[in-house]
């Protein structure tokens, strides 16, 4: 197996380097929108999201370039995601990665056109002939990624999560909210390096279920976190789904169980991928590394 | 020339019939988000950049379906524009459309959320091989829409225009502010039309400098009703732009000059489409609407 750690980092690296070239700042009077989206694009961050573009379009032997810009795609989307779920009509969170959220560090228009200009931006640069050499690779991209993150994806998820502080969940709300607002944008990040090899379909579903475990994995480590997690290791407040009285995994489930579930889904995700040769060692390291975690 | 009137309000029917069934209500429990957006979406509106695009495809011959589509897609990204624009954080507008804006009529982080699904939804419409056989037109499309809607142009635009507030700006500065803020999306509703029917340099460049000037002509009569408009007849509030101090070309052409001024940019709109025959007669007829309208 990989040093997951180590390859974490050098992704993180290649991906950064590549958000860096994709939002330069003008050289012009006005950088101040620009200086919000740096801020909250490149500031860190595992880059778990990119991993899984890049692992995965390595299966298919995909140009580094073109999944490195696709990868940053799916960042993008991700970080104005946070911006806009941060912001004070919404969690109002004032830390992220262990610094002010945006609409802190700026104020709230900019946070808002800052998200505004980083989703429209993933769009323009997965569907620019420089992220792939055939235009039916690119359009479908932009479709895959938009209904991931759009009105049955990650959107309609954080409105599902909003409702959820009036009502009661159950199991299979919480499982269906998971899907939709953060379970979506992994899915993608898995499929898109398919959609960049033109894989077969068996590929495609080897993947897809890979993704689908991980991702609900992901998020029950994610609640567990914000238990038993302490803030300054975590990066952001701690104890909030608890104090908003939110249904969570661990509130249904109990810590004990919800650690035992994500350690099954991880095994089980990494069983998807029997499929695969020693190419798909990185994506296995993370399932592992995924439960494990402590930030 | 046609009847430019009925001509906008057919070519809105059809738009609207296109909306609806790109934004269906989900048989669903959580129905608030779509609900939102319908609401911010289906409220009437002169639909002047779906025309723009209309009309412009069928200097090409391409497909209705195929306009329809990409016309819808221009008129989600307008109207998730105002309803970002329309944020307590941003202008704290209450009407619209003679009607409550968004975030008044729901709350603010579903008003938020809507205008991110509406963003959203526009690009997976575009990309969507319903919209153009061909997948470069599809990718093409998306590229530029988000260089229209994204740092450099509205989103870009709207930062600028809020900057505004706390500088003195002069006549350099406005045009460029308006020619991002409103000028690239009217921009690209006419360019579409030339994408989609993979027009030759000489059609696009004519298009391009009628956009140019009808999109300036656009914003000069928007400062001249914000500052002679009745609040009822142009459905929203007026005199804003005086009271928050901004530099408009009004403020600093003057009513008369800056009438005008528009009067003049509306000719030469027209001059730049001697190249076509009359089937650019709905676009000549626009440009003297949108000098003469009063909402």
């Amino acid at each position: 197996m990989p040093d997951i750690k180590a390859a974490l980092a050098e992704n993180a690296r290649a991906v950064d380097a590549t958000l860096d070239q994709l939002l330069p700042l003008h050289n012009d009077v006005d950088t101040r929108l620009l200086e919000a989206i740096r801020y909250s694009t490149l500031s860190g961050g595992k880059r778990i999201r990119p991993f899984l573009v890049v692992s995965g379009a390595e299966l298919f032997g995909v140009s580094r370039s073109f999944a490195l810009r696709a990868a940053a795609a799916v960042e993008m989307v991700h970080c104005y995601s946070l911006i806009h779920d941060d912001l004070p009509a919404m969690d109002d969170d004032t830390l992220r990665r262990g610094m002010p959220t945006c609409h802190v560090k700026f104020d709230e228009p900019t946070a808002i056109l800052a998200g505004d200009g980083l989703l429209t931006r993933a769009f323009e640069v997965l569907a620019d002939p420089a992220t792939h050499t055939d235009p039916r690779v690119r359009a479908d991209l932009v479709v895959e990624l938009a209904k991931a993150a759009g009105i049955d994806g990650m959107v309609g998820g954080q409105m599902l999560d909003l409702l959820a502080e009036h009502r009661e969940l159950g199991m299979a709300e919480i499982t269906r909210l998971q899907r939709m607002k953060t379970g979506a944008l992994i899915a993608f990040s898995c499929e898109a390096g398919a959609i960049l090899g033109k894989a077969g379909d068996g590929a495609r579903h080897a993947l897809r279920a890979y993704a689908h475990d991980l991702g609900l994995a992901f998020q029950i480590v994610d609640d567990l976190l914000d238990v038993e997690g302490d803030a300054d290791v975590v990066g952001k407040a701690t104890g909030k789904d608890e104090r908003a009285g939110k249904a969570t995994f661990v509130s249904l489930l109990g810590v004990e169980r919800a650690r035992s579930q994500s350690d099954m889904l991880a095994r089980q995700a990494v069983e998807h991928l029997a499929v695969f040769d020693a190419t798909a060692d990185p994506l296995r390291a993370l399932a592992s590394f995924i439960v494990e975690r402590t930030n």
